[in-house]
């Protein structure tokens, strides 16, 4: 430690927020280069190259071939994909000498489809299993976290090539079941929830999930059946549809000063209305009706209204992921202005429908549900509009926000929420990409056939954090054996020349046995060195303390905090022994 | 070989020059994704990481510490050494969402000073060494030869930090001896050159130079000493200075129609001028001033004269080398119109001395020689104009052209010439980058000490390219077996079933005695395999052939060409022995 360029810091950085973000810095792992972009120290680096060997090692354990992409790209295949344009702000673009465009890719499935269709021909070459390891861009808007959501990050992503549906089912399976092996390997607490796809197009996608109270990723499962999956991908349960007979005429009422939920909520149970029965109206008793503009890609801004059950908020993740690939904003006043028959706060079905307007509702408004709602004049409702009767939707969305306590898709019990960082995705693409670039080859029976494709990412980088994230304590890091950045650190707390020399002697020995070993020579007193070793989070410390004038070290480990004496005869042998568990 | 990843050509691509980019791409080790973008194969993704392997394990000898900073960096560190300015077109430039200036690094010097000021505060903490080994961005105005000269390439880089020139010395060597050690094990054959600095500002500089007809460095070496030099690093041995006394009085001579040397060479031997005594003027009699337009960083262009004897061109790289940092351009006609005292084809010293002129000369111009130059008006030129008589110039400069024939500096003998790709480079920076960032460390003596720096560069995808450029004959590629994808390549060529499971268990058996095995399992033919087992260029080839029913299998040294057959009883090992060799 005398030679090693690592400098620890006392006090968490001033704009550090979460804990792995503090104690990443704090010990010395990585460094701040500008937002979003940060330096591996050696310590970093170390955990870092760790990481990345598992995953290889993994990779091509299932066939993964591993080949290596530019990280700096020419415009023209994400132009043929439309991702030039789709990845918005998030995509670093730039210009070479001539003024050509180039990116720094996000994500790599148009090199790959290229590379391959450039390769291969025949249906006979395939299966195909392509992997890299390497820097990815993304400008996000809030980097934050410190290395959980940089700029430039280390990403492994593979690609999986099939001939047909069947290939694609086992690569998907077989990187699903790599991607168990590796965060059990790293020791990484997580679920595989079902996702929907972001910017990608496709059908079968999975996120795994690390479990973390700073995540940014909000999923819920059922405890009862182990269903979990990202908001953005819950099915809402209908109810049944309701037989019409004998349902309440609608009716309308004059709601003075009524523009928002609540506040129609207090006039419908001061007006007693009588086909409640005396019961009180709750918010899920009205229908609120939210107005957007959705453009798809390369087409015209077209009015949207979303039907949403008064006591939900639309969910914007959820919303975008329905919408997509389509953008969307919500109507400002100049809208408003040019469609009067939109009367802001009495909004209802009647004036949407009569006026062309697409409208989606909730699955939860299904036929013989009634509803309170805008009659489309100032300071008048409706009361029991009756949904497939008085109004019929264009169609269901999947907009409304998913809370605790709902019913899981799969039946079995109430949805708990958790948070999660994103650290795998598995993806079964399809035939998107292949069709962009028209990747076919010669089938069995001398006709062409269309790859189909998955992608399946994992975040390399990201992981020194989320590992820092989920096993640090308060004292500092705690690293997991497979990744730590040496294997044991020797304290050398006994200013004795004689202990100095024994520790030197020991850390040597050790060495030799093949424990990769961080020795503590430095000056310092005992209390920064301990201070130090805990902040540092290697598993296993051997302190040469005051026990070694009675012929004794100690044994700590970093997880349990278990202290222990080993004799200084054989203590190499019995450390290694401890040490490889 | 049925599963990799490869598909060899059969031609070379159309747009490839040297021979290595041509076998790259053919073999499959390659392929191009923009002018100098390539993606790595697997085949060339396994050489590319041995090499980085090479060199990694020879930094960690000397004490070399690996960390890793981003390609994508703020601009503000480069601004502040103003090579935000000076790499001109070749800094790849971009803005983030924000509008903030970023670029993707050429070289790293100012993050690595920025780091270490940032952790280490005495002299204690040093000699410090570290190194990355990371993709660099240099926007060549002309990418060439595969990657070889790429806009994307990855380079390992280590600075060196210490608070004295004899630290900085030590570590100079230290790397230059680490350099050594490298280029050996990979069996590259180079030179070491004497170099000036590019743009990178400093003391001692050497490059390593692979010997190679399609490089695109000039060095000269003399064959005696050993002397070698880059171009722009040879000192010119200027002669001894001649008495004045007695040298014939300056004439201005009638030259009608002599803008050009070799017009007024014919000129002065038709003249028969008395001075010569019979002697044949050459060109080497004239002095021939070219103006030039300078502009040092931030200020004005203002105008120098560089003097060189007739029979030599200024050599633009060496004048640059020898302005730099200074911008230059040569003048235009507008500007001559400027400068009526210059008369375009009859400038000479005296108009150049007179207006103010800076006006610097080639060594060999020394006091006492006599010259054939401009009289300053037009059809006139002035004869046995003596240096240190009739004009003093402001003082010498390393612009004209270095030629084979000249004496190499150290007066050992002749230089000859010859081309080099460069693949290392050994800096002492000194203080450059400390001082523009004020990287102090408290001294010794309680006192602020400077830091003095040093930076060692190696090209390490573009020695992908120099073993292929230096080691690859008529039939393809040929790895020494530290670089080598594969330590052995089995091919079939027997049909036989019986052959077919003899030579895949021999490929086990080798590759469980820790051979990494190639095995040509394909169903091609023999000459299909051959011709792809030369082109890929494995050090070692077993062919399982007609042979097999003998009981021998043949063993090819793809080097030397020389087979030898080898029982199939106890073949892995006898395989292993030689190979291991």
């Amino acid at each position: 430690m005398s030679e090693l360029f690592l400098r620890t810091l006392r006090d968490d950085p001033a704009d550090a927020e979460v804990p792995s973000h503090k104690l990443l810095i704090r010990a010395g792992y990585v460094r701040p280069v500008g937002p979003g972009l940060y330096s591996w120290l050696p310590l970093g680096l170390k955990v870092l190259r760790k990481i990345e060997n598992i995953v290889r090692t993994e990779m091509n354990a299932i066939g993964g071939q591993e080949i290596l992409f530019p990280a700096l790209l020419p415009r023209a295949p994400y132009e043929t994909t439309n991702r030039w344009t789709e990845y918005g702000d998030t995509l670093f673009r730039l210009q070479d000498r001539r003024g050509n465009d180039y990116l720094l890719g996000p994500t790599h499935e148009e090199m790959f489809t290229l590379t391959v269709k450039g390769e291969y021909s025949s249906y006979k070459d395939f299966p195909l299993r392509l992997y890299q390891i390497q820097n990815k861009y993304r400008d996000e808007a809030r980097p934050r976290a410190g290395i959980l959501r940089g700029r430039e990050f280390l990403m492994k992503d593979s690609y999986s090539f099939d001939v047909d549906d069947d290939g694609l089912k086992k690569a998907y399976d077989a990187h699903r079941e790599a991607y168990r092996r590796i965060f059990d390997t790293l020791k990484v607490r997580y679920v595989i929830v079902s996702a929907v796809s972001g910017a990608m197009g496709g059908s079968a996608s999975e996120e795994f999930l690390a479990e973390s109270e700073v995540g940014e990723d909000t999923y819920v499962r059922c405890p009862q059946s182990g269903y979990a999956a990202n908001v953005e991908a819950v099915v809402t349960t209908a109810p049944d549809p309701i037989p019409l007979d004998g349902l309440p005429e609608a009716v309308v009422h004059d709601t003075p000063d009524t523009p928002t939920i609540a506040t129609l909520v207090d006039w419908a149970n001061s007006a007693n209305l009588p086909s409640f029965d005396g019961r009180t109206v709750t918010a899920a008793d009205t229908l609120k009706n939210v107005m957007l503009k959705v453009r798809e890609p390369g087409g015209e801004w077209e009015l949207l209204a979303i039907g949403v059950p008064g006591d939900r908020e639309v969910d914007d993740k959820r919303l975008g992921a329905a919408l997509e690939p389509a953008e969307y904003a919500l109507l400002d006043d100049a809208d408003f202005a040019k469609h009067l028959f939109l009367v802001k706060g009495y909004i209802g079905p009647k004036a949407l429908l009569a006026n062309g307007v697409r409208y989606l509702v909730d699955p939860r408004i299904v036929d013989g549900t009634r509803w309170i709602t805008g009659a489309d004049e100032k300071n008048k409702h409706v009361v029991d509009l009756v949904a497939g009767r008085d109004f019929t939707p264009d169609g269901t969305i999947e907009a409304a926000e998913v809370r605790e306590g709902d019913l899981s898709p799969d039946g079995a019990g109430p949805l708990v929420a958790a948070r999660g960082i994103e650290i795998g995705h598995v993806f079964q693409l399809g035939r998107k990409y292949a069709d962009a670039f028209g990747a076919d080859v010669l089938g069995e029976n001398g006709k062409p056939v269309r790859l189909t494709m998955g992608s399946y990412g994992i975040g390399v980088s990201r992981l020194v954090a989320v590992i820092a994230e989920q096993q640090h304590d308060e004292l500092g890091l705690r690293w997991p054996s497979s990744v730590s950045p040496f294997d044991v650190h020797v304290v050398i707390a006994n200013k004795d020349a004689d202990a100095r020399t024994g520790a030197t002697e020991l850390a040597a020995a050790l060495d030799l046995a093949g424990a990769d070993v961080l020795l503590d020579d430095r000056t310092s007193s005992p209390g920064v060195k301990f201070k130090d070793a805990e902040l540092l989070g290697v598993p296993w410390i051997v302190v040469v303390g005051r026990g070694w004038a009675d012929g004794v070290v100690e044994l700590r480990d970093r997880f349990s905090g278990e202290k222990r004496e080993i004799p200084v005869e054989g203590a190499a042998e019995q450390i290694r022994a401890a040490i490889t568990g």
